[in-house]
């Protein structure tokens, strides 16, 4: 299937949606002709790419980002600034990348065609889409990858909190490996949140020169919720190194408990057996060897004794 | 039960205070005339959303982060300064939130009934209450707060205080609970403390905006509060780390006692179990078994290395 | 007893020192009058504040301050400097405040007498006291609570070095106690100095409105004081730190040390025992049993074993 | 060998190479005429420090620098600006430097010929080599370094992902050796990473000096190259530190599944070896030892009683 | 013996050097008026004390910081910049202190004649000595000081690769002191490099006042020099301290060996142990007991019992 671009651009109060092959994009220009309008692709091919190099007067480097970069930017050009996203939808493994060209009259976003179809319903609902610049798209798509992020978070706070009730319940390596694990989402989770953050403070330092100064808001209050997330993988990240901690020093205090179990054992049973043993010496001359309730003075002691030794371990809280 | 608006003008050198339900507010529009006004809602619902943004021209932005969000922040708009307050009312467990809306001649305060019965009541105090502005009514409040902080972070102390001494005196799985629960609490106080540190840091340098430079030493004296609240958080999480970390080793210490007792216990009893089972074995010529006094020779060489073994522990210092 | 107020003056080129109860200072205005003066409280009382309220211009807030802060605190009013100052006098558990009111011809301090007593003996030793302007009494005091500090940091360093010595000899429950605490009070005392250093920075910065330009270097050199102490309580919180580590380490060696043993004796022990256990069975035509010289032979073998076991152990470096 | 210098200098829309002994360029100034041009030189002798001193201006600091420094730096000079760049061909072990003299038509690099080599090739797949400035040769280059950071922190961390994958298999002090190796490793790719992007971030700042300012992107785009990797080490420190806990947990767990068989075995054991000896005492009327079943009874008791401590065990879940 | 003060002009294009005992110096004013000049003491007492005030214009504070204080700092007057410089001559051990009075015409150094001497030396191998200003006087110095803590890096460097190779080798208390040792001077290098860098950085900052602006590529060189020597010690901060948590894991892995060779003994010999107590009762009917080839049945079922438990534990690979 060849590769094609989404074109969406307002049709009165609403907007209209029109999904072009790219070969043909090449060959008729009205499609890029009007203005504000808003281009989706799903990867960019060698077509795709001449189209945005001549077209739109992309900068070579940003395509490059755009095909192999991983890391969240902002980076302003003559007639755009780039933005390039890198979000997880559903879950730390499935990391997705989106980037975004915004030009003063013109989106063209590459990724994921889920969130363009999620970003469209979103600009669908405004009441007069487009009606107030192309920096309200640039905020819808951002206020979806913010929500995407908030997803991960929750999950992994509750990934964090159920392994907590687990740590204290039971401890094995089956557990401390999805510690280990749930730890390097985390610390995962609170790289890309940072760069996102990083990278919505660049665009809105830069963002003077396409977006009405009006809108800043939108933006400033996306930096807010990003800025809450990253807070709280920040201490998600404490708090699993301190559930770390914790299954440590259980794994320590379970293994006293096992040693006083072997220690009571050993502590009563040994002085028995010694008793056993003294009057098992093929020896003249033992002590009530020979007297016909010696063995019941004999069991009589080793009963005291093991009464003795019990109480012993109870006082020291052992039992 | 309706939404209710409480509205509180200066009268005299007094202030009065009416409740209005919110329907009458929208019909009536004189009880939002009178300036300078302090009205508070206990939540946002629709009406509210609808008197506040026509009325007070504020910002939609601010009324969804006054509705869903839960971090510390304060920012400018044209004709007022939006607080977002997040604070604890007794225990971490009672996250509260309270928004502000600060401009030049209004106050207006959504949340917690309590918090503004509180403030009120110090606002009476004063002696011509709205006579410093309105940004007093602001102080008041935020001191307010500074005290809930300052309660929970008394509290927490104190509950550090009283589990390290029970650290050193028994270490259970359910004491390791209490610390990494109270750990837990520290860094959220932690983060509170330090979100609300910055939003009065914004909220100082914005202020110059609607409140008299003179008023400017009570948020400077009030950020001084906040800010030795934030050092106390700070060295309380390095007192729990800490606290943890002397559990561990305690932890270990007390399996090497229970080593040393095991050790102590088969150390003394193995060697006098060999000697009899030595007299025990059905062989020919076993030295002394036959002769008269063996008995008593070989009870006493047990007995001398008992005594040999307690001796050579006692030196050791394990007992 | 009454409040009793400390009056500073020059006189000639010595200084004079009159204490005038609080309530003739208020019935008597001549002793506020002189100027230069340094007047010293050692609390604030309903009359004394009244005083600093009307003679001197104190704004409130300060004498707040002065009454229930806790954390050092430079802050700028318009006819006087406020420095709150917390230092501790020979150990973390005696913590004092001192406040100062720092006008362009007056000094206020508030706090301990022995203090004052040790500042005005300097002053006494000044060629010209008040020459250099009252700044110089300022720097006196802060040089005196700097000392205060250096004597605290010496003490503590000490008892750490004293501490690390004593972990390697011997490993205790009680000595965990005494690092756990010390590493408290190092945390405490480099908060104060964290705080007191950022005081002095805020205190220079702003001092240009009171203090003679020629006099900055008194108050950098001081800070430089402060700061190599902060330094200083740094790397003694890595260290004390470091000793908590070691110590555990330290314990878990013993640990192994303490298996040894046992394991020594178990397996020297035990293959004995099962050897003259098996010659206890009551079985026909055990070997040797009914030889004269098996006993001999049996013996002799488990000699052998001994050593041999002895010498594996030896080689495993374990004895 | 004597040293070689390679100048390589535009050739209509090529690029032509020439070698020249170093000894022919003191004694012929033709080679050194050509603007624009690129000199590599394998390392400084004393013939091309004369050379570099006096055709091209360069400082005496930079060449010490060049021949014994090892931390990447930018330093701007009159004429041109100096970057030491330290890289790793391969592994950590392989540390290289590359130092270049970036003046405003000619670039001078001293270091690998192997680097040399790669980056010329680059150049020549341009369209007019040497057409946007000399500043594309220091991009040529620095890309490849950054390539060459890039194959080593992929190295590192698949190692890192190996040595994980080990860790949860077996634990052995060998695999804590390369843990450790690992982490110095990762520890030292870190410090490179941090130096040569500081490195980048101060040629930036000075590239206005000789490079046209269209050309900055590259050098953007290269920063963030760097600061992903800088990222990615920083993540794989935390991980590798995790990993060493992790493998302190798992040791320790182990720990406590040998003590649960030994004390199992103990458990069971010695109660049986009790009995046994009880029956095998001198002593007369011992229960059951002269009926006839009563070694049936005994055996029967010994099992009853095993089955229940092993009962007790698996409720324990310790098998 | 009498403090004498050496006194070095230019002497053509050479230098000449005069030691003058103090008290000619206080006599005899010739000494002191040439200039340029570089002057030594190696200590400063009264009458060096009255000379560096009434000729030079020393301030008091910086003698007194030259006779008391161990933190390298720099600090600008008004007719000099005071430098103190505390370095390691050959350990950490021995640390040295260098105050350095650097005016547009004179420097005056007091310290240790040693390092007077070297500097000298390196002055004499100068085309045109004094020649650069003399500020080349306090850059031969800073070089000097910079070798010797390039020395003590390396050999802290050294003892730390030497103690890790011993950590894997075998694992004892005095290597944990010295392990702790070792870091505590690392922690102290670390610390006087930080110093001695903040103090270079504040000097070139002020530099500007009597050295050459041609100059200051000498000092930005030195300051890269002592940042590289102060990331090493950061990085060795980082591995020293990755060692001892390995000497931790190596100490518990050897428990596990310790426990795995104490379960093996008593696996195996207490069944055997249990076997012959069992036919050591005397109880009538001992299955086997009376056949004349029990003893080989017995002792060959408890050979394939040993064997069945030494596979068992092989196949656990303890052994
Ligand atoms: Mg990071
Ligand atoms: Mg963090
Ligand atoms: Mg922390
Ligand atoms: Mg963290
Ligand atoms: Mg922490
Ligand atoms: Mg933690
Ligand atoms: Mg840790
Ligand atoms: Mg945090
Ligand atoms: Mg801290
Ligand atoms: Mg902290
Ligand atoms: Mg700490
Ligand atoms: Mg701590
Ligand atoms: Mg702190
Ligand atoms: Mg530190
Ligand atoms: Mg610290
Ligand atoms: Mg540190
Ligand atoms: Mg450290
Ligand atoms: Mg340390
Ligand atoms: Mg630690
Ligand atoms: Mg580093
Ligand atoms: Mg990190
Ligand atoms: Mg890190
Ligand atoms: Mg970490
Ligand atoms: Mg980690
Ligand atoms: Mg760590
Ligand atoms: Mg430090
Ligand atoms: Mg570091
Ligand atoms: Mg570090
Ligand atoms: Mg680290
Ligand atoms: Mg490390
Ligand atoms: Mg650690």
């Amino acid at each position: 299937m060849g590769n094609v671009a989404w074109i969406v651009v307002p049709s009165g109060d609403a907007i209209s949606t029109i999904s072009v092959p790219i070969s043909s994009l090449v060959e008729n220009e009205k499609f890029l002709k009007k203005r504000p309008c808003w281009i989706h692709f799903r990867r960019i091919d060698e077509a795709t790419e001449e189209i945005l190099k001549e077209k739109f007067l992309i900068n070579e480097l940003s395509l490059e980002d755009c095909k192999s970069e991983a890391r969240s930017k902002a980076e302003p050009f003559e007639n755009y600034i780039f933005l390039l996203l890198i979000y997880y939808d559903g879950g730390i493994s499935r990391q997705k990348k989106l980037c975004v060209f915004w030009g003063s009259d013109f989106i063209i976003t590459v990724g994921s065609r889920r969130l363009f179809e999620e970003a469209k319903k979103e600009l669908m609902l405004e009441e007069i889409p487009f009606g107030e610049g192309v920096e309200k798209i640039v905020w819808l798509i951002s206020s979806l990858i913010a929500d995407k992020f908030r997803y991960v978070t929750d999950s992994l706070e509750e990934q964090s909190d159920d392994i907590e009730a687990k740590v204290f319940k039971e401890q094995s390596p089956e557990l401390l490996e999805d510690i280990s694990d749930l730890s390097y989402e985390i610390l995962t989770l609170r790289r890309a949140l940072k760069q996102i953050r990083d990278t919505y403070k660049v665009a809105i330092s830069l963002s003077g020169k396409f977006a009405n100064p009006e809108n800043i808001h939108y933006f400033r209050d996306l930096l807010d919720e990003i800025s809450i997330l990253y807070d709280r993988a920040e201490t998600l990240h404490e708090f699993i190194q301190n559930v770390l901690n914790v299954f440590s020093s259980l794994v320590n205090f379970k293994l006293n408990d096992i040693m006083k179990t072997l220690t009571i054992f050993v502590a009563i049973l040994e002085p028995l057996m010694f008793i056993s043993s003294f009057y098992g010496m093929n020896v003249k001359n033992l002590p009530l060897a020979d007297s016909s309730f010696g063995i019941v003075v004999i069991s009589f002691f080793m009963l005291l004794l093991s009464i003795g030794l019990l109480y012993y371990f109870r006082r020291k809280r052992w039992i």
